[in-house]
Formats: C-alpha cells, sequence, structure tokens
C-alpha cells in the first residue's frame, strides 16, 4: 500500500527496495529445510557472561536504574568506559567530555552524523559497508562517496588473509573534495573481516588531516582481533584532533539486543554528537547501561576479553574447515566474527527457479536464495553492501556468522558438506 | 568550546540556548537547601511493579531475548499492545500492521515526523509543547506552526480545572496552510494536565478531515486520568485513518529510563514510521520490549491501570492542600502527573541575585531559581515549552512533578510553607 496527495510519505523513507533481511527471512520461511541454520544476521546464538547479567538483574532492583539517564549517559558507564580506553590511548580519558553513550553504535553513528552533515556535504565510505551508514548518512542530507575495497585477484582460486582486501590509495585521494567533511572506517571490518594495519590508517589519518577531515572509525569489534589492531586515535595528536571513535556493548557483551553504544573523542567534536543524540533519543536505557558498566569494571578480573578473543577465533577455526573439505577458498578474518567465502566454484543448477526479486540480484542473491533452499543455512550475500556500480567485486562472496553456539555450526558444516556435489574445480561458472 | 572551518557543526546543533534542565541544575548544585527535593523532571521516584520487574529479570537469562529484536519490535510486545488496546478501538487492532514498537515515545515521534515531513512542510503544535518536539520537527526540515492553549484569566486568583486551557478554534484554523502536514496532540497534556474533551478532538479531527492533516496524538499519559478520556483515533473512521497514537512503556509502568514505546495507526502510515525507525535506531532494547508485553498482559490481573490511577490521583491531592493552606491557585489536572501553580502572589524580593542567564529569562525562571536556593524543592519553569512570544502566557506558573514517593511530597510540602512570607493576598508584582 502506498499513499498519495498531502498524506505521502517522505522520500527518505518512501521508494524501497526489498531488503536483504526480508529477503532471507522469506526464504528461510519457504525452505523444506526446517529448522534453517541461520548465520546470517550477525547476533549472538549465546548470553552475554553471567557477572554481566547479574548486574543487569541487580540494575533493575534499583529505583534510579529504571529512570531516565543523563543524555550524555550514565556517570559510572562513562567512567567506566573512559577508564578501559584510557590504557590504549595512552592518557587519561575524561569521562565527562570525551565519551558520550548512545542507543546503541548504530544511533550513534547517527546522532555523529547529524552533528556534522549539512546538507551536500560528503562523506567517504568505503565498499562493502555497513548497510545502516546510507540512510544514516542521507539523513541530514549527505553526499556518500564510495571507496571500494579491493580482493584478491585470486579471492575464487585460494584462501588469502582479510588484510588482501586493499586500499587503492590514489583512488581515496581522488575521492576527496573541498566538501569532503568526513570519512567512516569500519575495523576490525564487517563484512570483511579485515583489521586494517598501522599504515593504512596511518597513510588514512594523514590524508584526513590534510584535508581536515572528521574521522568516524566504527570500531565496534574492537575486542575482538586475531593480529595486532591498531585504533586510528591512537596513531597522533593531529589524528586524534578529527577521530570519533564508535564503540558497541552490544558486539562487545554478546547482547546485540541492549542497544548501549558510546562515541569517543576529543570533546570539541563529543559535545554536538551528544547535543544531537539528544535531540534523537533523549537518553538511553537505564539498567542495561549500569550493567555495561560493570561489565567494563570487572572483565579483566573474569579474563572475559581473552577468553572472547579465544572463544570466537575457535569458532571460525573450527567452522572454516569445512572449506577446506570442500576445497572452496575464503577469507581469513583478522577480527569480528564474519566469514566471507569465495563461491565462485559452485555452480548452480542452471535452470533453478529464483523468485523474481532475487534473480534479478548479483550472483550471490542466487547462492544465498540456494543455500537457504537446498542446503538450510541462511547467509547474506555481500553485495548488499556496495553499490550496483561495484557489486561485482563481490558477486561470488558469501557472509557467515559464526557467532553461534558450536552445535549449530557443527549442524551447519554437516548441512554444508551437500554443497559437495555443486562445486566445479575448474571454477567455471554456470 | 566551538569548532570552526571545515569542523563546525551543523546548524541543527549549535547554536543552543542553556536549556531548562542545565540551569536547574546548576540551581541545586549551587542551593544551599541540600538534599534538594526534585519535583522538576517527571521520572519515578519508585521502582515499576514487580510483577513486570519479574518479567525483566526472566527476560534477561533468554539468549532470544538478549539479542536484536525485529526492527519492527517483539511480535509478543506488538501482540499485548493490540490487544490491550483493542477495547477502545471496538476492534482487533492487527498488531504486525497496526503496531510498530520504538525506542521510547520520543524516538517513535522523531520517527514519525522522519517518515512525513519534507523541508518546508509544517507541523501545528499547543504551547506549552514539549520541548523535543521541536528539535524532532527541524530535523527533517519542518516548519513549526504554534498556537497557544488560553489558561483562565482569572488563573492568578483562584483554582480552576485544567479543562480550563481552551484552544482558540478560529486561531487554530487561521494556523492551517496548504503546508500544514501534521499536528500534534498532547492528551493528557504536559505539562498543563488538560484532557482534551471528547468535543474539542471532534472538532480538531474534523479540521484535520478537511484539510488532510496527520494527527500525531502524544498520548504517553493515556493511563493516568481523572476525568472521561477519549481517544481521538477512536471519533471515527475518518479521523483515525490519519491518526498515528504515541504510547509510552515509560510512563505507563514507572520506567521512564526503560525507552520503550509504541506508535499505533493505519497500517498505510505506521509502515513508513517503522521505516523510518529502522533507519534511526534499527531495532529497539530487547529484554525490556519482553517485560513490557508481560506488563500488559498482566495489568489487569493485578489491577495495576486501576491502582496506578488511584495512586497518583491520591499523590496529586495530597500535595495540593499545600496549595490551600497557602492559598495559591493551581491548574487542577484532569490527567498526568503535573501540577501547574500560579505564582502570581509571590512577591519575590526586589534585590534577589539571580544569574544573569536566569535574570533574562521571564518570571517563572526567577521564582524557579528562588524555590531552588530559598525553599529546597526543584521545579521547572513552563516558559521553556513556549515560543518567546507567548512566554508571558505563563510567566506566572510553575510546574511540579507529584509522580514521587510520599515521604519526598510531604517533605516538599514541609519545605513550601517557607514560600508563605512571600505571599502577598492582592497578587501585586514585585
Amino acid at each position: 500500500m502506498s499513499l498519495s496527495g498531502k498524506l505521502k510519505p517522505a522520500a527518505r523513507v518512501s521508494g524501497r527496495r526489498q531488503d536483504v533481511w526480508s529477503i532471507v527471512n522469506e526464504a528461510a520461511a519457504a525452505s523444506p529445510k526446517q529448522p534453517i541454520v541461520n548465520m546470517g544476521q550477525g547476533f549472538f546464538g549465546y548470553n552475554p557472561p553471567n557477572f554481566i547479567l547479574d548486574a543487569a538483574k541487580q540494575a533493575l532492583d534499583r529505583v534510579e536504574c529504571n529512570q531516565y539517564s543523563p543524555t550524555k549517559g550514565r556517570p559510572r558507564l562513562k567512567k567506566a568506559i573512559a577508564d578501559a580506553y584510557s590504557p590504549f590511548w595512552g592518557r587519561q580519558l575524561d569521562p565527562e567530555t570525551e565519551v558520550t553513550i548512545t542507543t546503541g553504535a548504530n544511533e550513534g553513528m547517527l546522532s555523529a552524523f547529524m552533528a556534522f552533515i549539512e546538507p551536500g556535504d560528503e562523506v567517504i565510505i568505503f565498499e562493502p559497508f555497513f548497510d545502516q551508514y546510507i540512510s544514516n548518512i542521507e539523513m541530514p542530507g549527505g553526499k556518500i562517496v564510495y571507496v571500494p575495497l579491493h580482493p584478491p585477484a585470486d579471492g575464487g582460486d585460494k584462501t588469502s588473509s582479510a588484510a588482501e582486501w586493499k586500499i587503492d590509495f590514489d583512488e581515496l585521494e581522488r575521492a576527496i573534495t573541498p566538501k569532503t567533511k568526513m570519512i567512516v572506517i569500519n575495523t576490525p571490518h564487517n563484512p570483511v573481516g579485515k583489521v586494517f594495519s598501522k599504515d593504512e590508517l596511518l597513510r588514512i589519518g594523514d590524508l584526513c588531516v590534510k584535508n581536515e577531515i572528521i574521522i568516524l572509525s566504527d570500531e565496534v569489534y574492537d575486542r575482538l582481533y586475531y593480529v595486532p589492531f591498531t585504533r586510528i586515535a591512537t596513531l597522533s595528536p593531529e589524528i586524534e584532533r578529527l577521530t570519533i571513535t564508535v564503540g558497541s556493548a552490544g558486539k562487545n557483551f554478546y547482547a546485540t539486543g541492549w542497544r548501549v553504544g558510546w562515541l569517543m573523542g576529543p570533546a570539541e567534536l563529543i559535545q554536538y554528537v551528544a547535543a544531537a543524540h539528544t535531540r534523537i533519543c533523549y537518553s538511553s536505557v537505564s539498567p542495561l547501561q549500569e550493567a555495561c558498566a560493570v561489565g567494563f569494571e570487572q572483565a579483566d578480573k573474569f579474563g572475559f576479553w581473552d577468553e572472547s578473543v579465544k572463544e570466537m577465533k575457535g569458532k571460525i577455526d573450527r567452522f572454516n574447515e569445512i572449506w577446506h573439505e570442500l576445497g572452496l577458498p575464503y577469507s581469513e578474518p583478522q577480527g569480528g566474527y564474519f566469514v566471507l567465502v569465495n563461491m565462485k566454484k559452485v555452480k548452480l543448477p542452471e535452470d533453478y527457479p529464483y523468485p523474481p526479486h532475487v534473480a534479478s540480484r548479483p550472483r550471490d542473491f542466487k547462492l544465498t536464495w540456494f543455500l537457504i533452499q537446498e542446503v538450510g543455512v541462511a547467509v547474506v550475500p555481500p553485495t548488499e553492501f556496495y553499490t550496483d556500480q561495484n557489486a561485482h567485486i563481490a558477486e561470488d562472496y558469501i557472509r557467515f556468522a559464526v557467532c553461534k553456539p558450536d552445535d549449530v555450526l557443527e549442524t551447519a558444516k554437516e548441512r554444508l558438506r551437500g554443497l559437495k556435489q555443486y562445486i566445479q574445480e575448474e571454477g567455471r561458472r554456470e
């Protein structure tokens, strides 16, 4: 149904193409392979640790933890975050001016765009991108300038590190104009699994310093890295002055439904982000902020961060055994919990009946539909995170979220063995 | 600190006047009367009922209640809301298409404005208004057209019903132009305490039907009314077609820090509100949505709604005894938990030292500062909720939030007796 005349909706919400989540859900509902193994969306298949859940329950008994929090966040959480991140920054962060709490990282990033983007300002983002960036930049009238990450040329033939997805720095430099106001970085990267190297971040940072560009560094997977991880804000005072770092309790503490995020950065920038957040959500969920404060305060005591890395890396390694078995190459993640698998060698049956809205999309949508229908594993097609122009770069890849219980991963592997009959060693396309 | 050059913030977050909350907090911190009795902001001084807190704790043990909820909200909560409101609508509401969950009523209203307002579209709001309306309408580029509620002419001399705050319907009609896209109603009204009568709502509704104006009815205090309460959406199918009704678990269940709200209305409108919400917050807090579902499912069993009304009306009546004692007139609330007291008779000392940013504001800001400093009760000056042009209407009023424990209200009354020495029976101004 759509509205016309005086009731018609604003352009920012109308004319939507069917999004990837509804296509995946529709396919899952229609699949004969029930129940579907869901490796699609990046939610955790298990709970936050008990010390954090207990803190949430205790917060629910306290009157002040059920009422409005200050718009910038609960003082205890801001202090816990400042204390947790100060060692990385090499100095004490000021919880009152350099940290602000948001309603998840998502609304935090929207707040940053709302704080700085005027209509016509340009924002550079890398492809593939997290899909919410697009609407969040467009809402204040920003113009998006896309710069693709380039996968290894032989990604269809052999497994390689996610580090091999590279920025073409000439391309990045050409994307900068006098109207470039911000650039978005995502490290560890979703869906590529790349951890940007110190050298790459320095080159990006230097370009931003030279051109006075605000850096919005989406580091929501910042506790899950399997190679050395560099935070761009910590590279130099000149870069720090321009950098807003984004964090997420949902990703850090296995609680994507809690909607607690934060932004850290120079007081001069954070004050406007906080002002925008106040106008968008007013304040964020109180009892879960309190629980997250306890999470940060006690994480080291419980060895939680180390355990978190060890557990997720174990899931990645055990899950990826199936690709070795099948002879399908993948991008070895340096961080996060997504695996990009290259399915160039998978020959889809030529006469397979895809619904029209899938048939009209790139090959990864067909692979996704096929995997859900025939194999019973729900996944995400990464070209959803590309402009049409650059979608070809990723049309052979499929994203698997491994943040699931081990038995789910084992069931997925068992089912994925069913792909064997469709794999062509020559890598020919159907 | 402010930024210039390429780093400068967007107009929507810069150039802020010091807001009422920071003035009140600053005054409270500086007051010799510690601890201050806080009757300022409308948060509850007590907890949600145990059956809802228990439900929240149980939800925290369930994996799916800690992860992303569907963007439109958890099916159980949508169903519970549809079931709870269907009797008022006189038909079964469809939980899948006529209800959408938001991150508090505040972000819900922003979603509605984002869904329908294009730059230059006009939105009518009544004065006094809830302050967040302003930034939420301006964010998508809306132009606000203000229509004042008119208090009784003798409001400074005698107590009267909040019903006596009236719309001038000629004034309202003149405010409508071909660009009028939406009107915002708030009933029960904050801060006036007025419950709009069926006749008033019919007249507003008819004007909206005639001019095809979307009605955003902010009914967050909808379970707290002390006279018959009419929901404008239920008046006729023609009005319902245009109406989005806003609700709040924070207000319904004494949990302003939970950030769970909802919008109800025709599927044709709600689909776009939900799309805007997805772009703003993606999804809302999962475990507390689940707890709110239980709240709606079990409220009747526990007699919660009736108890809620009885308890709040008791607080209002007991608190207002002090005004009879002091001879200060007030607006008798028909709903909600705010009392507007007229302090025309209070003679402030002529040489009282207000800080410049208070001295430059209307008389109610001086009354507020004085009450905090000399009496030790924090309150809110209602001209914050007016345009400069119409602020004179409310400059003798002060807003008290009575949603506080009884002992707090008794302490407040005791302290307010200290006002006696400043009260002039003739009602002359200093």
